[in-house]
């Protein structure tokens, strides 16, 4: 192994047992070749005493020259949200089931992994969104998601009423179940199950796919990766909804505070193994299989 | 007037300041053709005193040959569900704005009124659901909707996991926000935002439509209105997901409990001026018009 | 084998290499059980010599007590649109791939087949379209469909204009790639495309769906299987559209002529293996499988 | 008015009976103002003798500084095709009926121009695409389309197969009814009959969606605007298909012919009164309205 990357972050699905013999044997391999290995905090009690450092993961990035992890789209998700203001590259490794993100499986680990030290992979950037709530855009910690920003009612068997605001334009009220704001890498996520279009994620552009909507001339709309979008609430439905980052952690609007979502500022470095095909995975993940045969 | 109705029940939409000046008007009509009046309990409250007795909603059906509702579609379904075992038949006023169900203006109102008391009118019966939670379908009292009965994810924004059954045979398992069962009623309520079909109001048919499902392939399924759908949840989701009846009052599903969906016995029986066209309500309420022009 | 069927009928997937075995091994089992046999004509050629008598389709059902088709979905509806009308039962065999409607495999065949000669299988109806082309719904010769009749634009990259009328009431004028009109049978075949939902088989009802309409209030409307559906060409569209009936046979509309459709008086038997269940081969055939994990 | 625009040219619907009285009333504005006038052809009988000089529409860019098209947003998508490579701008006049591309009405006609021939104007960009059909993206002269292009079966009511390549990779084989491949212009027109998104005008993207497709996991698909599309028809289908653009000239592909689609050199250039709003324009045309009550 050359000298492209020498200390090397690694993160496991927490709590899946299968992880375990995937994470030593990459830790055995390297540690044999002599590199440095620091795993997430709850990752290192996985590893036999001595083979890592242990970090916690928001520091992860800083330490490393890349940082692998272990687990599914849903893990590799929230290594990203933490880790790519860091500008560490990351490493996707599944449990045995293709993921959009961990496209390496368990079998030939080793040899994939050695070519992808020597040099030979692709490299991509992705962006995330940066999700704020208050009562103007410049108020309140940002959320990040690599998938979508959703707002969805709580609370209530009753769909809720917003507008939405694009780059400060007007653009309708509806009443709807909610509203998916997704990157294109969220595009094979709940945008898609909503409705929305499959996007190429290397595409600078956000979906806002309403959910359930009211009225049926309603449909997903494609603007710029640049916009910003902005939600406004209407009447008391602050009450009724949560804001979800990539599925996790709902938030609360507080009686006069919007939801704005625009591109954050750092996109996350993905590497995959030389020969990287989206659709490929698409092909595999969505069962276009070969010629149609219904 | 003749004797065809003789003891008219009537009921306003709570809270609406608009319902009063039309209450009144076809109270005035019909004291003074010595038609005799029963006004829901807090519909009464909003007519003169010594004009119509009072009666709580539950036992209107009983004392009445028709029971007028003054509101929009909303009134009217928590109507037709409490009245509809009496088997009272039900008319439908609105505020202004035409509803699928109330379909009087007040423009003309006494005139159409007066063509209806004369027999001028067409007559139909709509079958509501009647949905059970329970160990097995003979628990629980069943609570009734006239347009859909709605299992949603609650209080979470991560799909639920549940199986479909329909008359004992297994559906499928799907992974969504949750899943719409129809009458052909309510398939231009709820179920047509989350994609479902339009439906003929006379037929004889349920529909099942997922909400958001996870895979793509899931689709709204029409089946017999004399199917008997079950739901189970999957795992622990059922502390995820709440039961809806006409977007009413939202119902817990316990551990160990399923949902159980079949037709009810007693269909609501509803009047409509002579010549009613559902397809020409369809037209206004959807924007069909005449010929299109986008 | 009992005296259930004495005289059998066979059709084989013209022009598939695949056929010509199973057609030699079912006919094969039943000489040898003395059972009289009688091959549509192209597929008599396909057996040896003197095996079985020769009849065209076309009476192929007045002389049998079954008739078994061996080959795809395509080859059984041709069977059931000529066959339907006799009365007589078919039995659909595949050729490796599960069918909506030829669900026997070649796997076990002889077996499955014995087993239904002994009387166990389950039987059910499933009822064809009717379309005539013509000033009035009396003209012409009726064309049959099991799955669907479509209205489709013809040498044109134009969108067509027509009225839909249902039992005698206009239910919308539209522009669009033309209209579906299914059966429950053709709700897993083009209509499905279209965007129609799935319907239960043994429905009494019929599915409407636009093809690709201008306005985005058109939906798919399910109307009773007892329903009179006439479409109505605008202007001089009846030049840019041609009428199918499952996919073959494209019939012209002339000048002051409409199209008709309504269910046929005679529908298609249908034997299958004991314990037929329409929605494990909505499963199989729809990826829906067991638990999801997109 | 000023030296803005000297030499305006200015191209009527054809055929209409409309068009006469704005083209009349645009006419004797800038005669009046001195300037100078260019009428394409046909448009130019419309006028009074000597009122303006006559262009065939292929040479009216090179000699104008603005060219004003009056009709419908068919009108505009034609004058756009064939002006777009002269770089010369563009101002769409409409009949009444707003359109997306002619969004100036006849009402307050002449103090909107002059607006705009006073500098009081938005000025935006739109791409076309370039449809190649040959054995190589080099062969054939391309066809230009503000809106789409799209390979649509022709002649036969069965589906048609077809692979999909974007830039050079493989993205699956589909049996469809055909193909749009639009611009974000054209996501407002057929693609969206197909199911496809609205897509921000300016956004530098293509949209793909597929003509009722066989399969339910194809979805329309966002790539940059910057790829290159290839469509190779599978067996004998290149004989039942066509190509047509915005709606027009359907072409043939021949046996191992494909067709090739990417961004046609030259964009056109548009110009709106001040403060133009796209989404103001959606929501009139969509009926998007204010806030939503079905």
């Amino acid at each position: 192994m050359n000298g492209l990357f020498s200390k090397i972050g690694i993160i496991g699905k927490p709590g899946d047992p299968r992880v375990a013999s995937t994470l030593n044997t990459l830790a055995a391999h390297f540690t044999s070749h002599g590199l440095q290995l620091v795993a997430e905090s709850r990752t290192h009690e996985l590893l036999p005493e001595g083979m890592a450092g242990a970090s916690p993961l928001e520091s992860l990035g800083e330490q490393c020259d890349l940082v692998i992890v272990v687990g599914g789209d849903g893990t590799f998700l929230g290594a990203a949200r933490t880790l790519a203001a860091s500008g560490v590259p990351l490493l996707g490794v599944n449990l045995g089931r293709l993921g959009f993100l961990v496209d390496i499986s368990p079998d030939a680990l080793l040899d994939t992994v050695d070519r992808i030290f020597a040099g030979d992979f692709d490299e991509e950037y992705r962006f995330l969104l940066s999700a704020r709530i208050g009562p103007t855009a410049e108020h309140g910690a940002p959320s990040r998601a690599l998938n979508d920003v959703v707002l969805h009612k709580w609370n209530t068997p009753r769909m809720v009423e917003f507008e939405t605001y694009i780059d400060g334009r007007f653009v309708n009220a509806q009443r709807s179940d909610g509203l998916i704001v997704s990157t294109p890498t969220g595009s094979t996520a709940y945008a898609l199950s909503g409705g929305g279009p499959l996007m190429d994620p290397a595409l600078n552009a956000m979906l806002v796919v309403p959910i359930c909507p009211h009225t049926l001339s309603n449909r997903p709309i494609v603007v710029s990766g640049d916009s910003r979008i902005e939600i406004r609430l209407c009447g008391e439905d602050h009450n009724h909804v949560r804001i979800a980052c990539d599925g996790q952690s709902d938030h609360v609007i507080g009686a006069g505070e919007n939801l704005y979502i625009q591109k954050s500022a750092h996109p996350v470095r993905l590497l995959h193994p030389k020969g990287h095909d989206h659709y490929k995975i698409l092909r595999a993940k969505l069962g276009w299989g070969g010629h149609p045969s219904l």
